[in-house]
């Protein structure tokens, strides 16, 4: 793609993702998204075609922008992933118009289930690897401990929004995380691993700066 | 209350969830619940003020209609309380549309806190006193851990719901269980402990039988 035409993608991805979150997905309409976006009927046509395409392309954004640098320790690894996505619904408006559109029980017609599942592959992957290099304990199965991960982590955000709209994300993450990784992990490894609260914060920074100049053709501005 | 009211209410109060499951909070109108409930705007606003006391109501009833009966093992009372819930979340309308009011990010006016907060309350306290009786390890904090089961609960309910439709809601919350509380209780403890996926439905059975008479005066038929 041009970079105008990404550019122009990602304007009009940034528009639906704040009416998705202002409105819920069933009461947003294509016409405000145009509004939001300063872009033309014909622009939106060409990227996306039609509403429940437009909430796909915003459930995607959640996992596709930003790749935890590879640790030799996969245990942390996941933890990493967990924190930095944390880290970016407390941040970044797109992540939580993606994860409040997967939550969202009357936006029919959209794949919900598609987030859950590829969450799932990503730690069930790492889980593997962790358990390859003896990380894990015995009777671990990756791809059902990635389910509870992936499970938990969405009704600990929804309990933190609902409560104190994410003010205490981090430490509830923190709270699960040191209550699910004592049944998966080797007490050894797990002296080691950092769960600090900052530790988003920090991954993203990394994460970040690995993008390098990818993300000066790529992205736009965000909150 | 007399009986006729409590009946009436109860009607209200079962229209009202349906129709909010179907239609979402915001979306719901007054006029569409009074259809569904057969019942005259005189009689529902006797009982109910507002769009949001119903969904209040709504939101309590998923709390207050059943009790565990007591347990000599109060880890597996905390156990007998979720997988009630969680049977109760895939048999009974009204629990499922208070949990999708809970979940529901564009449920504006509501305390969707309330509920996360007073099911906290009740883990929390069966896990003071299963700590009295010495069942959970040294480390644990009560209201923590309660947080982190009733968030993780909210999460894995949400991601059966996208994923199957509650048809695997039993499997995936067994497997919660079975990687927060090693990490909760004493190992003999857990021994001991039944997490049958087939539990939710027996604790039900003996639940509504313990009810006893209140419920020939109070109920009325659901799902």
């Amino acid at each position: 793609m041009q970079e105008r035409a990404i550019r122009t993608r990602n304007a009009i991805l940034s528009a639906a993702a704040k009416v998705f979150e202002e409105r819920g997905f069933q009461a947003a309409t294509i016409a405000e998204i145009l509004a939001a976006a300063r872009v033309t009927k014909g622009a939106l046509y060409f990227h996306f075609q039609s509403k429940e395409d437009l909430a796909e392309g915003v459930l995607r954004e959640q996992d596709e922008q930003l790749v935890v640098p590879e640790r030799p320790c996969k245990v942390q690894q996941l933890v990493d992933v967990v924190m930095l996505h944390a880290y970016r619904l407390q941040t970044d408006c797109m992540v939580r118009a993606g994860v409040r559109l997967t939550m969202d029980q009357h936006a029919s017609g959209i794949d919900r289930s598609g987030p859950f599942l590829r969450w799932t592959d990503t730690c069930s992957h790492l889980l593997e690897k962790a358990q390859e290099q003896g990380e894990t304990l015995p009777h671990v199965a990756p791809a059902e401990t990635a389910g509870v991960l992936v499970g938990s982590f969405a009704g600990v955000q929804a309990m933190s929004q609902a409560i104190s709209d994410y003010g205490d994300l981090m430490t509830r993450v923190v709270e699960l995380l040191r209550h699910v990784l004592p049944s998966v992990v080797q007490s050894a490894v797990l002296t080691s691993v950092d769960l600090a609260e900052t530790r988003g914060a920090k991954v993203f920074a990394e994460a970040r700066s690995l993008r390098g100049e990818r993300e000066a053709v790529t992205d736009t501005p965000r909150s």
